[in-house]
């Protein structure tokens, strides 16, 4: 067993964890790494981002990435491979299990992100981000004028269709049962309904998604046991969020309702030194811009954790 | 007087609201920013910035700023220079003086930032970011193992001292009377003191900040009534920070005791449909990280406020 104590670990290695490492290893304080997946997070699997500030064109998810991670290991951060099964504490200590070893540290950064639900369905991850797509407030504008599919029936579905509508020049909203949303929802997308911006089509079961030739994607569902098909220019599927804490269970760290971590102003959850940035928390936007400045606010409450414990 | 109501005004043009405004143009709602002084605000008059992410070599402050201001343009974000001098209700609509005249909106978004207290002497704003600095997290790691001079005597100037020792390689901290701060910092400074690498000035004014040709800086001095000299290789002032909140005297908007905006998780202040982020909000770090990050989460809640309000 290793005894040494690290000064901070970071759990996950997505824009927010980037950006604290940026901040603390240009501090000299000693971090390390660890994911589990992917390096950037979601940022690194989006095809092109149009609204992180900085780049008045865009830049292509991975690039940005890479980026990011230039920037965090230019100032020594040491980023690993490693799934984080546990957290738990020893004292002060926090230990982590690290694919099966135990990590001790001072602080600990959670920034594991949340993932969205997938349908599952053959060619949902082929055209992820170039014809499906998980977030409206990051690629809607992608859409103005164009047709678009909806898959869900609950809250964010029905949100997420209404906020699509001021891009869309035509919504199919694809409900598996019946819609399952607040009425206030229901009661404002019916305008929509009624001017025949947005279909609503229930007991649509989606099987397959595919493009043609000519890049028009289509939808291959079934409806009432016949199959039925959708041509549009764009996919979004709101069935869900899935926070990326189940490695939390019996850490004592408390979390919402639907798994997201809580924390206070200084991005701290319940368990002193332990800290949460980025789309793992409780508040989230899903946005990279808000989880890099989050990653900064936490760095800056870590630098001051460990002082405090220095001063002891 | 215009009776035209605008959906969002944000006051001030650093990355807070370029960043909100890159979010809430693409989403077509219209939005006019006005600035005073500097588009891209401190971050424009930044020499370098090193922890921005997603510029793993850092850049130029006036490249970024100036790349922030593309992007919200690209999307239709109109920025004009004006001076905001007041703001007041009417009914749901808030009323912004604006060179004088009124400007009516539904939403605010209050991006005003704040501003370091500068000393006022002769070579401070010729060397500011080439030697003079007002930021211990922004600059300090450009001085490793280098001289530095800290000029001020309040919690800040010992707080950021006791930082900076982590790069310095020797620290003459420069108070104009006695330190005037918590017990527990002047404690907490006491070992850098001791062990040589702070030395504490006490009565010296700060006259004039020169540099040699070999780069080396030079702060002229006043230690009971007798000249004195420190040669550096950088400054950093601590002296105070001015919140731009002067023109919501009257407004109904809560500050803190500094004057900074209080608000609330979604970025709202105690007036429904008036935002803060950045710099200007309590809880600010003066980072411009958090201050994009804010920016895009204010976009967010302005959008969902607009919405509630075509509801109604």
């Amino acid at each position: 067993m290793n005894n040494d104590i690290k000064d901070t670990v970071m759990i996950g290695a997505g824009p927010a964890a980037l950006t604290a490492a940026v901040y603390t290893t240009r501090e000299d304080i000693d971090t390390t790494l660890y994911e589990k997946l992917t390096i950037g997070g979601l940022a690194a699997i989006t095809d092109k981002v149009d609204n992180y500030p900085g780049f008045p064109d865009g830049i292509e998810g991975l690039t940005l990435a890479d980026q990011l991670q230039k920037q965090a290991e230019r100032f020594g951060a040491k980023i690993e491979f490693g799934d984080v099964t546990v957290l738990t504490t020893d004292g002060d200590v926090k230990v982590l299990t690290v694919d099966g070893q135990p990590v001790r540290a001072r602080t600990v950064l959670i920034a594991t992100g949340s993932d969205y639900k997938k349908l599952g369905i053959p060619g949902e991850a082929e055209y992820y981000g170039r014809g499906v797509h998980y977030c409206a407030t990051c690629d809607g504008a992608f859409y103005r004028d164009k047709r678009l599919v909806v898959v869900g029936g609950g809250n964010s579905a029905l949100q997420e269709t209404i906020f699509l509508t001021r891009f869309a020049s035509h919504i199919d909203l694809l409900v598996r049962s019946t819609i399952k949303a607040s009425e206030v929802l229901e009661h404002d997308l019916q305008p929509y309904i009624d001017s025949g911006k947005v279909t609503v089509h229930l007991g649509v079961t989606t099987d397959e998604i595919t493009a043609q030739a000519d890049q028009t994607m289509v939808v291959k569902a079934t409806q009432d046991t016949k199959p039925v098909t959708f041509e549009t220019d764009g996919i979004f599927v709101f069935i869900g969020l899935i926070p990326n804490t189940q490695f939390l269970a019996g850490s004592g760290i408390e979390l919402d309702q639907v798994g997201l971590v809580n924390t206070n102003e200084h991005l701290e959850t319940n368990l002193p030194g332990v800290f949460a940035a980025g789309d793992v928390r409780h508040g989230a936007t899903m946005q990279i811009a808000s989880a890099v400045g989050e990653g900064a606010t936490a760095a800056l409450a870590i630098r001051e954790y460990l002082d405090e414990l220095k001063r002891q």
